[in-house]
């Protein structure tokens, strides 16, 4: 299941150390190995592999009892317990073409009085041709989804099949935020607050627009909209000690960015980015100031770090250097990243297990504590981030 | 001499790939071996072992005949030419504890008419305890140094050995700029201009003040003074578009800095820095805005890069998108990062070959327009990096 790779190596330097050991005490029917540590600035590392042989897994939820629920893009939703599989049962129907599928997975804050899980997944019109990314709500019960409720899509369906966004996120408040990328084919529509392409919107948890969205009333913006001028959104969190939103965002080459989401704030794409054409290395626009009607990014990614999920490390679990600190996965570059943030700003930053596990697609904390990591395409695989001493 | 290491990977993605075959041709006495291959964004490159067993070599330059001097930490100056080594005589005496040794060497733009090779290094004061960054120069005949003169030393011997500094830059109109560490103790005399710890000093090539520099006549300032409140650059290049001086500095953790050079001009160091404290990751200073007196960097790089040597990729020798970026090789990092400015401004980063050479020392631009990067440690090595295709 692993690809072995050998490459020369004449000092290691800081980089990650491979090991290879199994941990003290398995779960049952499941070999849980040690497949790297890393001795970070603060904090040693272990990243211990609890299923492998995902395909294409996108999205990562915890149910109560600390067992895992993980979308595999093609159009899979499959509970881990112990590291053994049971694939759900009762999905929408998914178009799982390019970027589409199923995509993320998030439980209602209330699960276990309600039993709602929220999916995201790209939805196909009736020729199959043109997509949305759509969100809809399901009931758990045992190994099958049942109540499914259609909640939201976008209101332009587009070809071809990218930049999706799909994050939902549950603030405070009982409502919930959910990324929509701007398609793709035409970034301007990023720039319409009519359209939902390339937006972040906000439901309550039963898919009703919230009366007190920011544009509610304005009839030049859609309802839903919280903020708008995104190009495709893959990482969202909650910050506990701020309670500020904060989501990572995949620019064009060199614009992936930060951002503090702020209800009804324009973060500008694609007509100010620092962004550059993937063929020509052109910069994407003219403009790198934002000014006074567009919100600029905290940080920009450079490197490139095409950014997936983003979690926020819980107090107490880790040195407390680590206390809050943002950690975003990157698919391209193969590593998470952990940003310091003070007073709004990123003060340090620090590359996590590079190359180790793969492409990044989904960081989240788990109810253990530890950080749990989504890997890969084809061979995808589930990780677990645990403190060494 | 290598040392293998085994690491799962569960999917290649952009990582660079090795292979390890023979350059077709190599070189007599020597296989080339390529032993590290990366698909760059705009540029297949290759790099390819000229010599290893390099012990802790830390300086690069090129004869006319494309053959290297590369100087050892410990005190050695090496000849290779087609990969055979042989030592060089008439070395200063060199202190090499800690940081210090043997360091930089470059050749007089006029080399072939003066046979001038100039050095740095740590030099002792009698008793052997504290130490100088120093600069002599002497003719190369044959193997062996001739004629050295000693012409210049920091004013102020400094215990422990560590942050010297040491790279020599000659500037187009003959003068040359060497750069001084902040010796590690007391960085607060970076911003102390009359002692040169922590700055850039222009000196003539035999060892003169220049009458032009700016403090010149000013008794505040010490006359060699071209800038000042530098913890510690390793990296520093002449721009052949913009005739610009870029250098790479070390910060403390987090506060690694890209800047460009201006005489008269104060970087601020320790009064301003991003960085943090190595072990507490406290801020090094309250304060992070340079203000009008100081000169913000252009770039902070985080994560940090722990920079060294600093090179231009020239025009019509690698994909045209590389011509005059930027490559700002990495210790801890152990990458070269590809920088493309723009008006004075980083626009795009790439990182290039992440963690297949180890650490970087130093990166140079050979007379046959490849690059040329030193690495490593005890185990160190001589690579080249050639386009493929």
């Amino acid at each position: 299941m692993m690809s072995i790779r050998v490459r020369p190596l004449l000092a290691l330097g800081g980089a990650s150390v491979v090991a290879l050991a199994t941990v003290a005490s398995p779960a049952p029917g499941q070999a849980q190995e040690v497949v790297a540590e890393q001795r970070t600035q603060y904090q040693q590392i272990r990243a211990v592999e609890v299923a492998g042989d995902l395909e294409q897994p996108w999205g990562l939820a915890f149910l109560p009892d600390g067992s895992q629920l993980v979308t595999e893009r093609p159009g899979r939703l499959l509970h881990i317990a112990d590291g053994e599989r049971t694939q759900v049962s009762g999905l929408p129907q998914v178009s799982s073409r390019n970027q589409g599928g199923l995509l993320d997975v998030v439980l209602h804050p209330d699960f276990e009085e309600n039993g709602w899980v929220y999916l995201t997944y790209s939805k196909a019109d009736e020729a199959g041709q043109e997509t949305v990314p759509a969100l809809v709500r399901a009931r758990l019960d045992g190994h099958a989804l049942v109540d499914l409720e259609h909640l939201f899509e976008s209101n332009t369906y587009t070809s071809p099949g990218r930049h999706y966004g799909s994050r939902i996120l549950f603030l405070e408040d009982g409502t919930l935020l959910m990324t929509i990328g701007d398609r793709g084919a035409q970034p301007e529509r990023a720039q319409d607050p009519m359209d939902h392409s390339g937006s972040v919107v906000r439901l309550n948890a039963d898919g009703t627009v919230p009366a007190d969205n920011p544009f509610v009333g304005d009839d030049s913006v859609a309802d839903e909209i919280w903020s708008w001028g995104h190009r495709n959104i893959q990482g969202i969190v909650l910050h506990p000690g701020t309670g500020e939103v904060w989501a990572t965002e995949h620019g064009p080459r060199g614009g992936d960015e930060l951002n503090l989401i702020r209800p009804g704030h324009n973060y500008g794409w694609p007509t100010v980015s620092l962004g550059r054409d993937y063929r020509t290395q052109e910069p994407w626009s003219d403009r790198r100031e934002h000014g006074a009607e567009m919100t600029p990014p905290v940080w920009e990614f450079l490197p490139t770090l095409a950014p997936s999920g983003l979690a926020v490390v819980p107090a107490d679990a880790f040195a407390s250097t680590w206390d809050h600190n943002l950690l975003a996965g990157g698919l391209a570059s193969q590593r998470i990243q952990r940003i310091v943030l003070e007073e709004g700003e990123v003060v340090h930053m620090e590359e996590i297990l590079p190359f180790d596990l793969g492409r990044i697609r989904d960081v989240r904390t788990g109810p253990d504590n530890h950080i749990w990591v989504l890997t890969g395409e084809n061979e995808g695989g589930l990780y677990r981030l645990e403190p060494v001493g």
